[in-house]
């Protein structure tokens, strides 16, 4: 059996019962990324999204005969897909499994924002001096004229050349890099102003209520609710980073906003503020 | 501290490492639903909807010296939100915190359609003789409008009591009732016929793409897709089922549809007469 497991959002507990007896049980088991090897008490192999691509059939290999796992941080089928694993594992005429998990797409309801009023998730890249791509913007300007919340997944950036080291054929790589709350409200505060002379329904401005949200399901999670303005200087810490664009906001949801206001004194003024710039 | 803990989608054994721990340090434990009492290894008391709101002070009684958790299938904010108990707690200087887990918001992702592909959640309520609000129909419309799927939930009722039984007075209930896929495909079909001569841009038909989902993240889970006629006799078994009306598809997307095709031979044509009906 080919065992798709989901390890959640937190540290190495945050993986399922079910889920800890088949890594257990299994004659190998890959990971996407670093997780305690001690934890789950069982030989691990690192499979970054290159090795997964080329790899593949060595990691499905006599999956039909023996019990292989492979681990993914959140769900498997969370805001990156393992599809292409299920399908090669069917093609090859070997059963698979998915044993689920929370999922920022799901764990972001932490805020109390109900996440049957979100709209389509998103992406924020990060922008380059001669590439700022900007659909993002109306991806939740459509959402917010709907009266739906925003999620905003935060570009990463793992295992990046330099175009000098990409030129000379070396494998060196550039740190990683996360995008925090911070740039990526700079970022969209840029496209406003780009927007705010053409654009004759700015459905978001620098009053908009925002969420940030970083290292959710980890102790040390973090969440801020304020302005678009606010965002820009509010202090995440470490990554994760996500960030909601809030729509229409339902009293029991600003009961919650209010729990995490970077300024509680004038939150409610905000919002009565705010909500005149949606479009209904 | 008062912990709400996520129990994952399957069986007891979906509830997490993390979870498990500290369901057993706990004084206390309250669940929303049965589960099984003797794998936690801890007394359980089971708290449905109309208990949280009568007994919320019952529950979170000295949860600040000692450890109070409660139980949630799915994720604590999945599709029904645990917010109140969250605001409770705070205001009574109750410190909490959420162990998240899969729900069906995210764990959805498993018949291959891509979660930040999925617009507006919506809920599709039992009809009666007099009472068919279509209103869901306008909110999967205006998703498909914008390429996206709609997960549709299905009406669950559970502890509703007949007529007569409210007037006398009398707390016998009916047995629950849980909507079926095939329930909601004839639902939606009704609809599409009524709107068929009003609507110029009917972005729903017949034919229209649709999975349905049973016990989703369950060893004996079902997943079919096929066209929202079909969905009217698939045989999907035991509740609780879930439906989605696709929206644009990816072609990977397509891939891992045709592995639960209702009809593999016919599923790819099927398609292409389908996309011509969204409105782009």
């Amino acid at each position: 059996m080919f065992y798709l497991i989901g390890l959640g959002l937190g540290d190495a507990k945050d993986i399922t019962v079910k889920g800890l007896e088949i890594v257990r049980q299994c004659s190998r088991v890959y990971l996407e990324a670093y997780t305690s090897e001690e934890f789950y008490g069982t030989k691990l192999t690192l499979a970054d999204r290159e090795t997964v691509e080329q790899e593949a059939d060595e990691i499905l290999k006599d999956a039909d005969i023996t019990d292989v796992a492979f681990l993914v941080v959140g769900d498997p089928f969370g805001a990156t897909t393992h599809s292409d694993l299920v399908l090669r594992a069917v093609k090859a005429g070997i059963p698979y499994r998915v044993i689920h998990n929370a999922s920022i797409m799901n764990a972001v309801g932490c805020c109390g924002l109900q996440l049957y009023n979100f709209g389509e998730t998103v992406s924020i890249v990060f922008w380059t001096d001669s590439w700022k791509p900007e659909s993002f913007y109306d991806k939740i300007k459509r959402n917010r004229q709907n009266g739906m919340h925003t999620l905003c997944l935060l570009d990463i950036k793992i295992k990046e050349q330099s175009l000098e080291n990409l030129m000379k054929g070396k494998k060196i790589y550039d740190p990683p890099r996360y995008m925090s709350v911070n740039q990526a409200a700079e970022q969209l505060l840029e496209i406003i102003q780009n927007r705010r002379n053409q654009d004759k329904e700015l459905a978001i401005t620098e009053n908009t209520i925002c969420v940030g949200l970083a290292r959710v399901g980890a102790i040390n999670q973090k969440i801020a609710a304020g302005t678009l303005q606010q965002m820009v200087n509010v202090e995440m810490g470490g990554p994760l980073h996500s960030m909601i664009i809030t729509g229409s906001l339902h009293p029991l949801e600003i009961d919650m906003l209010k729990l995490f206001a970077v300024d509680k004194s004038s939150f409610e003024n905000i919002r009565m503020e705010d909500s005149s710039t949606y479009v209904s």
